[in-house]
């Protein structure tokens, strides 16, 4: 039993918190709520930095045998998650796990295929990983780390924030802790979250989309080969659906689907084999036969909702603090779950170096500096959505998206497009939003001016 | 014991639900969550047209000595409330225990007042009354039919949505409900709702205004005689906080302060005497003489935060629905909280009037005519508090202002501010908030046109 924790078999005392706790940032024992991405990569490097963690995870051991998987949506590591792995010395160790991908393989109805790559140069690429494989190697180094305990089957019951405590429950009973401070990283559906709010005055807003998506798995060939192009990430864009994939290492992509919940070609429509087979031969004619197993892995795979959310405070006092998708989460249309929460323990780390010893001020600063951000992010991945649904088909819309990229070109260093901001730099969300509104602006106007070159020369033409 | 309850001692059968509840409308028996004014209007309601009602209430008795007082803000009934008052034949009833407010008295800094009517004709006036004056006719009414059982301290814990049970907290001990279906109005903070939307993909939306609230009085005279206009609402505007008083027919007023929770000259800077008396000498010198109980008042009374939400969907099924503010709490500067929960119950019993086999229908029937309007105005209430703060000492706005009112005036059929329509008719909210676009469109041309005149005309007098 560690120094922090008092038994609820005997009634916890909830005395007063200890001077270091209530004080400034004396307190070194940190309660993360979450072993996920976020936590488990927190505990990492708090540990390195002296501090004792404890880390309290609902489910079972990912790594055991037979775990239950926890949510996937394959992931694209990206410039903000490559800084984030880089500053706790892991990103040598992942970086051989990752399949490098240059672009975008658009493919459109009638089978063609047309490539896009991500930038100009080598650097402006992502990186496609699979989870389960990043959380079990996150998890393997936090538990070497001497000050790391890891936690499972703990579940989170409740928080008593004068106490300073809390309550879990584990497969031997209740459970009291009393940490000097807590992080809480336990994902959008957050247990953590409304404890800490409640006595407060918090704001939290949440939405779904009204599409979910499905993952099926598209088998390598005989000898390990990748059926299509292995770096490079694949969409096949309708106005009604998208199907997205990731390349895996052994040349097998995991492919993500995103239709309605209800109406017409949704998931209600797709409960049959009948319904699955017309949903294939209607949009994606050209995957069909590469997925032989399609109705099977149709009906063994779960359907997954799309969440969004955002709320303030993400602290309590010097106590508290959200990180990742219990402070935000966002739709996977921008690839920047993962990487926005990674950059979330940047900032959660530089602002506790920053006042060593004065958490409520790191705290403070932690979510001043970050949370305008996440709160951009959020709208950027709605728009995204909107986008990738309403405006493909529309000229205007592709003639703009051809000017950015053409102005991206001539004057690399002074235009960039807002795509290229969120996933290959590290600048501030909010100031990539700015940035992106206000070549927008000039987009306009170039675009008017084209076409009043355009029509001047008309009427030249038809004078002359 | 009903015989919609089992009781939970012996623990409760989980029945498959009778074939009334799950088929359509046919169950008679319907809880209420909640006994406030949505609530125990419509269990009168509901009882006058054959329905068995219990309504489960988590506080005890408010007509019973010494009971609790609940939240309050005096009420200002207008069109909307009336008409569903009018609905129940109650309002000849509770019309002679109101006040009749003509107007606005709005006093300046230097005690100056001007009185501003709230429209051309004596219809289009508003009606003070007392919340729990209003709430114990309800109760009283409700209790005296035949078909309505009113539980107090009957605290609803958690909803099996399978079963169809409700699980209440009573001061007997836990009891177990199975009701035909249910109505949800226990409050912005409602515990039903949550419960509803537990496995459901329901959005949510909640916000805290940065400002809070107090209330206090404002005596009669020696002879009950009223200190300030009577017939009136009176407004205090100042830019950092507003006072607004709803008079009470005794002679005295309910004054409410909505004043900035944190920050210079806000609730934490007047949790002292000096605190409230240096607050008063810079923003409301006149009313500080008429107050000689101030800081006993002050002290005395709660703080209170102000929050509005909103959500989706309201409805799970034929078997529980969401009204009031349990569906969309607003903030209080557009006096619509109560009259849009009446409106809410008028348009239930409407729904369910077109619809008497098929519950499901009525409900859903209910959410798409209701929700889109109530959505709107928890946007027009928001907008209402950054105008009340922001804008009142802009001269283009009060320009604006002016000219609205003139148009209504010269063309009272063809031009309704925004603020008549939503108090003084029962046009759908969001049909007012698109006539109000078009009319400031149009505002927007006669200001500009107005400007133009008066340039033309000087250069005019100055060419001449």
């Amino acid at each position: 039993m560690s120094l922090a924790e008092t038994s609820a078999a005997a009634p916890a005392a909830h005395n007063a918190p200890t001077a270091a706790a209530v004080g400034g940032g004396a307190g070194r024992n940190v309660a993360i709520v979450g072993g996920g991405l976020a936590g488990s990569l927190l505990a990492l490097a708090l540990s390195e930095r002296g501090y004792e963690v404890d880390v309290y995870e609902r489910r079972s051991d990912p790594r055991a045998e037979g775990a239950e998987g926890g949510r996937s949506i394959n992931l694209g590591l990206s410039k903000r998650g490559i800084q984030a792995l880089t500053e706790v010395g892991l990103i040598e160790m992942i970086m051989p796990l990752t399949v490098v991908m240059r672009g975008r393989v658009i493919h459109a109805m009638d089978g063609t295929t047309r490539f896009q790559p991500y930038g100009k140069n080598r650097g402006e690429v992502l990186y496609s990983i699979d989870r389960s494989e990043l959380i079990r190697i996150l998890l393997d180094r936090a538990e070497k780390q001497p000050h790391v305990r890891l936690h499972f089957e703990h579940k989170l019951q409740s928080v008593d924030k004068d106490a300073r405590t809390l309550e879990l429950e584990t497969p031997d009973g209740a459970r009291t802790v009393r940490p000097d401070w807590v992080i809480c990283a336990d994902g959008a559906f957050s247990r953590a979250r409304p404890e800490m709010h409640r006595g407060l005055r918090a704001d939290y807003h949440q939405e779904y989309l009204e599409w979910g998506y499905k993952e099926l798995s598209l088998a390598a060939g005989p000898n390990g080969e990748s059926v299509i192009d292995l770096t490079a990430l694949h969409v096949w864009p309708r106005a009604h659906c998208l199907f997205v994939s990731h390349p895996n290492r052994d040349g097998s992509h995991t492919l993500t689907l995103f239709l309605p919940h209800e109406g017409e070609d949704s998931f209600a429509t797709t409960q049959t084999p009948e319904g699955v087979r017309a949903l294939f031969k209607k949009y994606f004619p050209d995957l069909q036969p590469m997925l032989p197993s399609l109705v099977e892995q149709w009906m063994a795979r779960p359907t997954g909702a799309l969440l969004t959310t955002k709320t303030a405070p993400w602290r309590f006092e010097n106590w508290m603090v959200l990180v990742g998708d219990s402070a935000h989460a966002v739709y996977p249309f921008y690839g920047q779950g993962m990487n926005s929460a990674f950059e979330d323990c940047s900032a959660l780390l530089s602002s506790l170096k920053l006042h060593p010893n004065d958490r409520s001020a790191a705290l403070t600063a932690y979510e001043n500096a970050r949370r305008p951000h996440t709160d951009v992010l959020m709208e950027l991945s709605k728009a995204n959505f909107i986008e990738l649904r309403q405006k493909v088909n529309s000229p205007l819309f592709l003639l703009r998206k051809r000017l950015d990229v053409l102005l991206n070109r001539l004057m690399p260093k002074w235009w960039l497009p807002i795509y290229t901001m969120v996933s290959h730099t590290t600048m501030p969300y909010g100031d990539a939003l700015l940035r992106a509104r206000k070549q927008n602006r000039i987009l306009g106007g170039v675009a008017a001016g084209l076409a009043l070159a355009v029509g001047a020369g008309a009427w030249w033409a038809l004078r002359g």
